[in-house]
């Protein structure tokens, strides 16, 4: 990470060995600017005291919430409140920018094996 | 502006009737996710206490920075830290996507025909 420097989230996404495993891209303050690669069904969780932002970079994204359903194709963006359960799903491979605050938990109260830590988001 | 709603941003951005005025889409906490459509030199000015990520949807935008000159590409970004005197320059017409705190001023310190106020960034 450093945010002095251009980077193409695209890019960075599209090289990562592993879905669901967001890279820390920048910071803005007191939030975290990521990226990830997705693929398949990822856990049911909420992030109690976060807003959560998507934005697609490409392929598309079905985020099931508990009353709905929205789909996210490659240029859209969709903000998941604080407090609203959400499960990402992405039946064919996708690369999403993130926005959230340093203090988001990946997957919110629930712990899977899917459970990245913000040092692992940080790291390599 | 409704963070429950999937946004296109390079679609709204496009829609803009006045260069240089974002328009803001949806709320992360205390940051606004914003965009803009750009043409020409903005004004040099610094925001003293927030972070602020350019993300290119469309076009090419040129970042003048106190000691150097950043030129992103479609689907790249930058994050110019709070304290950082930057103008941005688009030589043709360029689509951004924009993430920064509540409180960041339009144009910091400076006050230039240009300035939009946070009200006329949330407007219409």
């Amino acid at each position: 990470m450093n945010s002095m420097n251009v980077v193409s989230p695209r890019q960075v996404a599209a090289g990562l060995s592993e879905f669901w495993s967001p890279r820390v891209l920048a910071e803005i303050d007191d939030a975290y600017v990521k990226c990830a690669r997705l693929h398949g069904e990822f856990t049911w969780h909420a992030h109690d005291h976060e807003d959560e932002l998507f934005f697609v970079l490409a392929g598309t994204l079905r985020i099931e919430l508990a009353e709905r359903t929205v789909e996210l194709r490659e240029g859209e963006l969709f903000v998941v409140p604080k407090g609203v359960r959400h499960k990402p799903v992405a039946e064919e491979e996708c690369l999403v920018l993130l926005v959230e605050r340093k203090s988001t938990q990946h997957t919110g109260d629930e712990v899977s094996p899917l459970t990245r830590s913000i040092a692992e988001q940080l790291g390599g």
